[in-house]
C-alpha cells in the first residue's frame, strides 16, 4: 500500500472512531458561526457543547474531549473564557484547536488574543491564506476576514508555525496541512466554489478538526477533517450547483460521508516541502 | 369522545388561537438557537422578539404574552434580563417557560441561575431527560448538553417538579408531560432520529410552548407544541430523509400543520404515574 | 427611455459593480441576523466581516467600504462599537446604514441609541413601517420588533427623516424609499408573503443597502438592494411556495440574479410626494 493510501485508510478509521465515540467538543466561537458550526458536528457524528462563558470554561474543557477557539466576534467575556479554557486543555492534554480569523494588524484585539494563546500550544492552528500567512510573520493583506492570497502561495511559509503547533492546516481552494509528524505538505482536494459562498465553513471546518482531534492523532485528525468537507462540498455541488441547495446537500453529505464514499472521493497529496 | 380525542380537539382550538392571536412572544435565547427558534415562531404563527438586555427586559416582558428563557449560552448581561423579566412575568401574570439547558454540576453558574429563576415560577419546565432528572434531585450524568438518558426512565421522578411549575416537559424519543393539572403522564410520539441532529430543536420546542402558553392553558400549551413538533418531524423525515433535507422540510411542516394533520397524526398516550 | 427604464438599467450597473469590487461591508448586527446576513452578503457579492467589539471597531470602519448597523439585540459591548464606528463612517465618509428594530417607547435603550447615532448622519435609515413612523415622531404601536402597520399609510410622514439621512426605505408588502435627490417616492413591488415569515429578512436587507452603497449613489443602492429582494423573494415563490423550502430558494436567488433578471422583473413606479 501506497503512502497516500495508508492515509485514507488511517483518515476511513477516523471516521468510524468519530461516529462510535461521538466525542464531547466544546466550542467557543463567533455569532455567525454557532448554529452552522453546531448542526455540522452533529451531522459528522460528534457532540458539541458551545460553553463559551469564563464561569464554566475550566470545569467544562476538563470533562471535553476537545475543544476547539474561534476568534470570528469575540465579546470580552468569551475572549476570558478562551483563556482559561486553552489553558485548562493544555493542563489536561485535551487537544485543541486555534482558528485566529482575521488576524491582522486591522484587527489588532484578537490578534493580540491570538498570540496570547499560542503560550497554550494549541494542537492544530487552521485558517484561511491570509491569516497564516500573517501569523507566519509574512507581511499579507486580507479583506476582512476573507483571503486575498490563494493557499499554495503560503504553505512553504507556514511551517514555522509548527514550533506553535503540531499541525498547520490552510485552507483554500485546494487545502494545505503541515505536520510536524511527516516532513511533508498534505494536499487536500475537493469541495466547490460555492464553499466561500456559504459563511462560517471555515469556522465550522475548525471545530470538526478538533472532533476528528479526540479519537485520533493530529494529524490524521486534520486531515481527515478537510477531506469530510472536501468530499461533501464536490457532492453537494455535483447535486445542487445553486447556493442555496447547495448549502442544503453539502449538510446531508457531511452526515451522509461513509468509508466507501471516502475511499472512493478522497483526493490526497504528498508533497515535498 | 375519550380522553385522548379530547385532548386532540384542545390542540386543534390551541393551534387556531395561535394563528389568530399571533401571540408576541420574548426569548431570552443562547447564540446557536436564537435564528433557528425565530423562524420556528414566525412558521408557527407567533411574534418573536429576542429581547434579551436588562435594560429593556422589564417593559417588553410587561408587553409580552408569554416569555421563554433558555440558558443555552448565557452572558452575563442575559442573566440579568433573565432575573428581570422571570420576576417581571410573574408579577404581571404572564406564563413563561423555563429550558434549563445544561443543568447539572459541570455547569455550575447557569445553574445556580436556573435554582433562582424558580423562585420566580415558571409555568412550564421543559429539558431533555438528563437535565430534568437532575433538576429533579437524581444524580444523573449528561454529556455537555446532550442527555445520555432515557425520557421514560425519568418521569416518575419529575414529579416532584410539580411543586415549581404548573408543567414539566422531558424530550426525547417519545417526550413525557407532567402537568398539576392531571394526574397522569402523556406521552407525545413522533418526530424522527434525525430531530436531535439538528441543534436548537429542543430550545426552540420551548419557545414553541412558550407561544402556545399565551393562547391556552399551559398543560394544553405543552401538549400542544410538543404534537406540533412531533408531527412536523415525522412528516418531514417521510419526505427527506436526509438531515439537511430533513431540517428544510421540518420548516415546512411547522409552517404547513393544520387541523386535519393535527387529527390525522396526533399519537398521545395517557399513562398512569 | 423613460425615468423607470432609466432607474433599472442603473440598477443593473449598480449590480455589475457589486460584483466585480466585492465590497468590504462591516456589519454590526443582532444574534438572530448574523448568519443570514453574512450569508446574504456573500451569496450577492458583497464581502462581509462581522467585526462589533469596541477595540477593533475605529480601524476597521475605516478600512471597509461600507457599514451597516443594526439594532435587533445590542450588547453595551456592541453600543459602543456601534458609536466608533458610526462616528468613523462620518469622518471617512463612509457610506453607512442604520436599521432602528424595534424603535419606539417599549425598547427605550436601543432607541435613544438610534437617536444618538442620528448625529453621526446615516447614509440610509431603513425600517419597517413601525419603527420608520415612530422615529419620524408620529405615535405608532408596533407587535415588538414587527409592524402593526402598512409600509403605504407610513410614506408621506417619513419625508421629515431626510433631514437626517440621504434615504429613508419602508420596507413591507412594497417597499417604499424617500430620497434627498428625487422629489418623489419610489415604490418596489415584488417579494412574497413568506419573506416576513424568514426571520431577518429586514435585517439583511439593511446590510445589502450598505453593500450597494460602496458602489453606487444612496439612492441607487437603496433602489437596487430593495430590487435585489423582490426579485429574488417572487421567483422563490413562485418556485417553491413552502416556508424551508422558500427560504433556500430565495438564498439561490440572491445568488443567481443577474442583468438579465433584474431587467424582465424589477417593478418599479415613481410617485409624487
Amino acid at each position: 500500500m501506497d503512502q497516500t493510501s495508508a492515509l485514507v485508510e488511517q483518515i476511513v478509521e477516523a471516521w468510524t472512531q468519530l461516529h462510535s465515540q461521538q466525542p464531547l467538543v466544546q466550542c467557543i466561537t463567533n455569532s455567525v458561526a454557532a448554529n452552522y458550526t453546531a448542526n455540522v458536528l452533529l451531522a459528522a457524528g460528534a457532540s458539541p457543547a458551545m460553553i463559551d462563558n469564563r464561569f464554566e470554561a475550566e470545569s467544562f474543557t476538563q470533562i471535553a474531549a476537545a475543544l476547539s477557539i474561534n476568534l470570528g466576534t469575540p465579546t470580552q467575556e468569551q475572549m476570558q473564557a478562551m483563556q482559561i479554557s486553552a489553558q485548562t486543555a493544555q493542563h489536561t492534554h485535551t487537544p485543541w484547536v486555534l482558528d485566529p480569523v482575521g488576524y491582522g494588524p486591522i484587527l489588532k484585539w484578537r490578534s493580540d488574543m491570538v498570540d496570547d494563546l499560542l503560550q497554550y500550544h494549541p494542537t492544530v492552528i487552521r485558517g484561511n491564506a491570509s491569516e497564516i500567512s500573517t501569523l507566519a510573520g509574512k507581511q499579507t493583506q486580507s479583506k476582512g476576514v476573507d483571503s486575498t492570497l490563494d493557499s499554495a502561495e503560503v504553505y512553504s511559509h507556514a511551517k514555522v508555525l509548527l514550533e506553535h503547533a503540531e499541525c498547520i492546516a490552510i485552507s483554500g481552494e485546494s487545502d494545505f496541512i503541515l505536520t510536524q509528524e511527516i516532513d511533508a505538505v498534505i494536499q487536500v482536494n475537493g469541495g466547490s466554489y460555492l464553499q466561500p459562498k456559504v459563511t462560517a465553513t471555515g469556522c465550522a471546518l475548525g471545530a470538526l478538526i478538533a472532533a476528528y482531534c479526540a479519537v485520533t492523532t493530529p494529524t490524521i485528525a486534520t486531515i481527515a477533517a478537510h477531506t469530510h468537507f472536501a468530499i461533501a462540498g464536490k457532492l453537494a455541488f455535483e447535486q445542487a450547483p445553486m447556493l442555496g441547495q447547495f448549502n442544503v446537500a453539502f449538510m446531508d453529505y457531511i452526515y451522509s460521508l461513509n468509508p466507501e464514499l471516502i475511499q472512493q472521493y478522497a483526493d490526497i497529496k504528498i508533497l515535498t516541502l
